[in-house]
């Protein structure tokens, strides 16, 4: 029987504790480097070999790994358990993209199939907007596509457009451009609806509830912008599209055009893959893109059910990061060297954050080690000339994530000095990768580099629509490993809920004094 | 005379290090949050309300202020001392807003005047462009911005481009849309030039030495794609100007139209009020604009001499973050609820990051306390719905710096359900800092809130560009101050240059062995 029990019940957790970070300085050489490699799905290989661990903390990871009995848990969730158990709901993303584990039916249905009768309604759907079929009111094309939504509606789907937007455009195939509004700030809405053409642009409402403050404000922002600008003809609710659950208000709305649908089981973070990135990812690229990202991503899932650790790389990167954790790392930087990725890195701080960002265990018991580290990063070679002194040379560790490719995603280069931008992009990869690891003795301790700064590298030919799903799905895959370890429920987020109500006594005036006190401040 | 010494051998240091972060549960009142308030400048507030410190403890932080002789060591750097001690150089960015205490002459002439006469240079060009009397080479007007630069060059005058751009195209001010490129990624200049009208856009080339890889790279790419497009009578170098150190191989290249110069005693990452913002701002928004900018900024410089530290905001901020990294907090989240503030949080990171993420003081010795923290940041209200999750219910406590306006950027809102969406906005921020502050008790663990989650609040009326000049300069000065209290020199990055020296190796193909390794996997 799969026992759920907290890291330091396991049998190795001490010797874990006791196990020093590896000395790179000793550890490290083109031979380990060669060694420590595990393919992640979608033609992309995880590298390990600048994280600290030996060859016997390795051991005892797949031990922690055998003891907290994690594939038979990622099992139970494919084959459709309650693993959130706080909000009592399966937990079904990867099922998005394809089976792991046989069917799952719940509510009287094949779950999978619902998945997929909702992805082929999406491509039909985009095929007849790419076609002409399905116009806007006043009979133009759609030109442009902007998605309302926010946190889960808003990242992924939107770090996903980045990724493929230009190297689409480059290759002649981008189907229409997207933009996203998100914040309740009116100036966000104000500033992507500043000269769009309404009458070529179509809106997705992207709400699982239906009744997401920001959202729901936003969409009226728009109806409202529509109307004043009095375009005859236009009709706004032929404008405008909804991804939401079966049941929620928005499902039958008057205001849209049509609905696709995700389900409970879908939480948001984890959500990429469902509808909320179908629709938005399908009208810019095509389909058979979207259907490209959930190969990778399924890929990505079949991999992580290794149980040895040496062949899934997903649960090899969770492990070493708990292992990072019990060593007093705080936090995790995302560093990937492909400008595609910009917004990569904070779709990965909320899946990552919000996911483990718990002090209580599955059961509700407080657990007494560190959880989720702080995730950040921007793009490099920027980030180098940005935080990347502390990350040599402060006081605290940072462990680091890489990313890179071989080739860019718009095939456009030029050769300069001798070079390539392609070919010095990765030549500054590299040599981060061994500045920190290495460092560099000096007799001015200014310009001393002390090394064992922690890194691993995820790497590919180039960011193709699969390798992109695979990138995804480990980081998914990753952080759910890491919930099994820590044994948190990481689909749950009640620590968002507190802001929600207090926000509501704000607005309702029914305010404490210190509620009071700052919204005076506010109120000028 | 002042003394340079390292904050352990402060007299309050073991006070300090004793006194226990204030538990808000007993702290916070309707009181304590409208007398905890000192002006920035620029009509901004800083309120440190929730910040972990007591009557107690602020009395010790005052103390310690005095004893590290920070307002003295301001006053040095204002008047021209080598305050940048390894690289032997005059620390003058506060200059560039105007004089906090009196002229500095150096290399035989007055810098205040120099940078004066760049401010008016740059004036008077943006003027000429604007009014059609300076065009592209085939006779059309101007009518975008490109800047080419990375680090300092880049995300200061980016953060502070997208701050006052929605703004101004709502109120028909906004003059010429500006881009950005930075990375050497191909991918970045390729999407940035994707459907570039190369006969009606200025680049503006940004680097102080004039030998930076990455913006070097950039140009030769914009002057290839320039050529490539083959437009008849277009002259690339009268689509280009530069911005670089009288000295640098740019300052008279044939590849420009003209240069405006910075000095060395300009540090990348603090030259956003020199020519380096200069110029794509007042393109953008007219020099009245940037001139606003350099007004507010000067107006918290100024502020910033007060040795009360009651009245200095800059001071508060520092010293309370001093306190914070004592007692083990290992980052701070900047997190504007403003979206004009998009890229801000990404500014400070490296302003943050780059100057104080040191382990050596001025002197080279190393130092046995924790000095920068980690910043990282989005917009409110989208952080709520990523990485909120961590901030309440994670295992360790990360202290944020809220910032917030009454009023919008754009001037554009609507009441829905009752209130704005300004209104609504705000009123999430205060529901957050006292969620934060004082949490919530509940039977169920995991819907529980321990509160004593650490923050402050900067606010004001509206983002105006005075405003924003004084965000800026607070965060500078708030800078400036800790490096002063750590002991530490805040003005130079000596943890950059590893890389740049490996980078060479791997693109002439001297290459160690685990470099070698690395190229390997990523040459595919």
């Amino acid at each position: 029987m799969t026992e759920f029990k907290n890291l330091d019940k396991a049998p190795s957790y001490a010797a874990l504790k006791a196990a020093a970070p590896a000395d790179l300085h000793k550890e490290l050489n083109a031979e380990r480097i060669l060694r420590s490699n595990i393919p992640v799905g979608g033609g992309l290989t995880f590298n390990y070999a600048c994280r600290p661990v030996t060859d016997a903390s390795f051991s005892l990871l797949q031990k922690l790994a055998d003891e907290q009995q994690v594939i038979d848990k990622y099992k139970m969730l494919l084959s459709g358990e309650v693993m959130n158990t706080g909000e009592k709901r399966l937990v079904m993303h990867q099922l998005t993209r394809g089976e792991c584990a046989g069917s799952v039916t719940a509510d009287g249905h094949d779950l999978g199939a619902f998945y997929r009768e909702q992805q082929q309604r999406i491509a039909a759907f985009a095929e007849k907007v790419h076609n002409g079929t399905v116009t806007g009111s006043t009979g133009k094309r759609f030109r442009k596509v902007i998605q309302i939504g926010i946190g889960g509606s808003d990242l992924g789907p939107r770090a996903l457009y980045l990724a493929l937007k230009d190297g689409a455009a480059a290759a002649g195939t981008l189907k229409m451009e997207a933009d996203f509004i998100s914040n309740v700030d009116p100036d966000d809405a104000n500033g992507v609806l500043n000269g769009v053409d309404y009458e070529t642009t179509l809106f997705i409402l992207v709400s699982k509830s239906g009744t997401t403050q920001e959202t729901l404000t936003n969409q009226a922002f728009v109806l409202k912008k529509m109307a004043d600008a009095a375009i005859p003809g236009l009709t706004p609710s032929r404008h405008m599209v909804a991804v939401t659950s079966a049941t929620s208000p928005l499902a039958k709305s008057d205001d849209c055009l049509d609905a696709f649908y995700i389900d409970d089981y879908i939480g948001g973070r984890y959500s990429s893959t469902s509808a909320v990135g179908g629709v938005v990812l399908s009208l810019a690229f095509g389909p058979q893109v979207f259907a490209d990202i959930l190969a990778g991503a399924h890929e990505a899932d079949l991999n992580a059910l290794n149980p040895d650790i040496t062949a899934n790389a997903a649960l090899t990167d969770a492990l070493i990061g708990v292992y990072e954790r019990m060593h007093g790392f705080g936090a995790t930087a995302v560093l990937p060297y492909s400008q595609a990725l910009i917004r990569f890195p904070a779709h990965l701080q909320q899946l990552d954050m919000e996911s483990n960002g718990k002090s209580v265990n599955r059961f509700g018991e407080p657990v007494d080690y560190p959880t989720g580290p702080i995730i950040f990063g921007e793009p490099g070679t920027n980030g180098q000339h940005s935080f990347y002194q502390l990350l040599h040379q402060g006081t605290d560790t940072i462990p680091l994530q890489f990313i890179g490719f071989t080739a860019n995603r718009t095939g456009n280069d030029l050769s300069i000095d001798g070079s390539t931008s392609q070919r010095k992009l990765n030549a500054n990869l590299t040599a981060q990768m061994v500045a920190f690891a290495l460092g560099k003795e000096d007799d001015n301790p200014n310009k001393r580099f002390a090394g064992n700064r922690y890194s691993s590298l995820i790497y590919g030919k180039q960011l193709t629509a699969r390798a992109l799903g695979a990138l995804l799905a480990h980081f998914e895959n990753k952080v759910m490993f890491q919930g099994f370890l820590w044994n948190l429920n990481s689909f749950d987020q009640e620590g968002v809920q507190l802001g929600k109500v207090l926000t509501k006594k704000v607005l309702s005036g029914d305010m404490s004094p210190e509620l009071k006190a700052f919204d005076s401040l506010l109120n000028g």
